[in-house]
């Protein structure tokens, strides 16, 4: 089902390193016989752990990289030491030049960011890039952005959100007409900033393809009200964040009271079934995978604790968005809509 | 040990208005024997429900109003409709004057702060008031402020709210130090809000009384890294709601998973004594209370969804702060720390 797709793998991010990227890579390898990886860094370090691994070893290549990004490192500290030589730069390169359809990274976020603009650049008609997050709901998964990529978005900015994560989840979660919604407050003195407001209007008015739902709150995330949940990288961090720390208190809790007594060790034994449901629901690592969206290029970030389930979690979204042809959606659906917003609301009146 | 302290209800708030509100101060009657209550709200009613509550019914004093401002009028129209006359402006004044010493109210959030802040004003030297909720963690209780009182907040105001939450951890979890954090994101390319950094610097070089910790991201929060958060209302509210919806979430997650089977309905069953610990922890009821900081009067307000005992723990936070002075204690710090900032911050220079 992958054909010859090739995805190029920052093999020196994330914790672990490759000795978690490789497991991570073989188990994809596993998932999708057709796949074929291009594994950047040191190559002497990454022959030896192939060695265990045959399967992937025949099916990927690595390329010899000196230079790892610092998971600690600041982009512009990445961008002097890695540019054109790091394993994080040269999969990314790789990407540029056709060798590969996607990239996966679990290192430093900035630096991959920062490297993927250069390298890539962003889609015509897009200003920012976005950082989009899979967020498992009580409905099944919704697409959450920007959760970091940058501070601040102006209501046009907004509005190419909505558009990318929209033709996100229309490929990632085969979704004719996903919905999409802008995150919001509900105090009522205080009605939302006006970026927010303005980006409603343009998304009621401007006759978009696209199934408008308005103004959404925390709460309704985790509910699933909306496919698509709009808002700028500072609180779509913060929202990310705030809602894994809720969910390890929660484990944490359970875990407590389960293991307090005999009797609620005994309940806990004869649910465990049900438990391992829960946990599967929970897990992090079946929803491992942000995508950086707005680039002429499919870029995957992997959280850079996770471990080999998670990371080839990682590699699935970045096949998904490859075979559905993200790049060019998001390109098409950009061409189209500015020419009904450049009419209704041009860059520099909506910027001021 | 409430002395002679009488608390000021607007009987009308909330989704059951005297339904809920007067069961749940008969509850904080049985809870504190010496406390006396202002029942504010439609008169013949609430005789008639206190006929039920003897014991309420001898300790309180009802004040007949006409208007019960709605749960979804529009701060405006509650203050056109209710000024000077509905239970919750009256409520309200009888702090004012000194007939109580705080107001708890389960009504419109965005009504309540606009009358409080008419009618109580801010106290001098603090600009804004913060709405800040108590938020439960795996090391007990932070403060977290604003939730939504007011969008955005510029560094001088972000200390202010650091003070406000301080003196409230102080009061409420008899706290000598309690340590202070921002939120911002980690995210390393995008090194946070230029206000947060700013506020970070204040609060770092200004030598306040005050245990400042640095930066902290979404996760802290339900970690207890920190007794009290500081962020603006946008996010804090954004968050708040978040972790409510994740809660809710994985609480629906483990009703399901543990209903499924035969056996997980066993194993549930013999733990059910665990599952009350967890559902004890994790009860909303418990944590209920925003307290409306930076005003010369203490005001909480409630859940409008809760129950007796929600709103009954709304009123004990009410009992806390006004046991420990919490006004004067805002005051003094206020009055002392703008001595400091005058000097290293002047606010015209802090608010360009």
């Amino acid at each position: 089902m992958t054909g010859k797709m090739t995805i190029a793998l920052d093999a020196m991010g994330g914790d672990a390193g490759p000795d978690m990227v490789l497991p991570g890579a073989e188990l994809a390898s596993v998932r999708h016989p057709d796949l074929r990886f291009l594994l950047f860094g040191d190559g002497p370090r990454l022959e030896a752990i192939l060695t265990k691994y045959p399967r992937l070893k025949g099916r990927s290549e690595v390329r010899h990289s000196e230079i790892a990004v610092g998971m600690e490192d600041k982009p512009s500290q990445a961008l002097r030491r890695g540019r054109g030589k790091s394993s994080m730069w040269l999969a990314i390169e790789a990407v540029r030049t056709g060798e590969a359809q996607g990239v996966v990274s679990a290192g430093n976020t900035g630096a991959l960011m920062a490297m993927a603009r250069f390298v890539l650049k962003t889609i015509p008609g897009i200003e920012r890039p976005a950082i989009a997050a899979i967020w498992p709901t009580l409905r099944g998964e919704s697409v959450v952005l920007d959760v970091g990529a940058t501070i601040g978005a102006d209501a046009r900015q907004l509005v190419e959100f909505a558009l990318m994560g929209e033709a996100m989840a229309r490929s990632l979660m085969s979704l004719d007409r996903p919905t999409v919604g802008l995150l919001n407050i509900g105090v009522e003195e205080v009605k939302g900033l006006e970026q927010v407001k303005e980006a409603g209007r343009l998304l009621r008015d401007l006759g978009l393809p696209l199934e408008y739902k308005g103004f959404i709150e925390g709460d309704d995330i985790g509910k699933g009200t909306v496919d698509v949940v709009v808002t700028e990288g500072f609180t779509g961090n913060i929202a990310l964040k705030t809602a894994e720390g809720t969910a390890k208190q929660l484990s944490t809790y359970l875990k407590l009271a389960l293991t307090r007594t005999l009797l609620s060790k005994l309940g806990a034994l004869l649910a465990t079934g049900a438990f391992a449901t829960l946990r599967e629901r929970m897990d992090p690592r079946k929803h491992n995978g942000g995508v950086f969206l707005g680039l002429n290029g499919i870029v995957v970030k992997s959280h850079g604790g996770t471990d080999a389930l998670g990371f080839a979690t990682a590699v699935d979204v970045a096949i998904e968005m490859i075979r559905n042809g993200l790049v060019a959606k998001i390109a098409a659906d950009v061409a189209e809509i500015n020419k009904h917003m450049d009419a209704f609301a041009p860059r520099a009146a909506v910027d001021a």
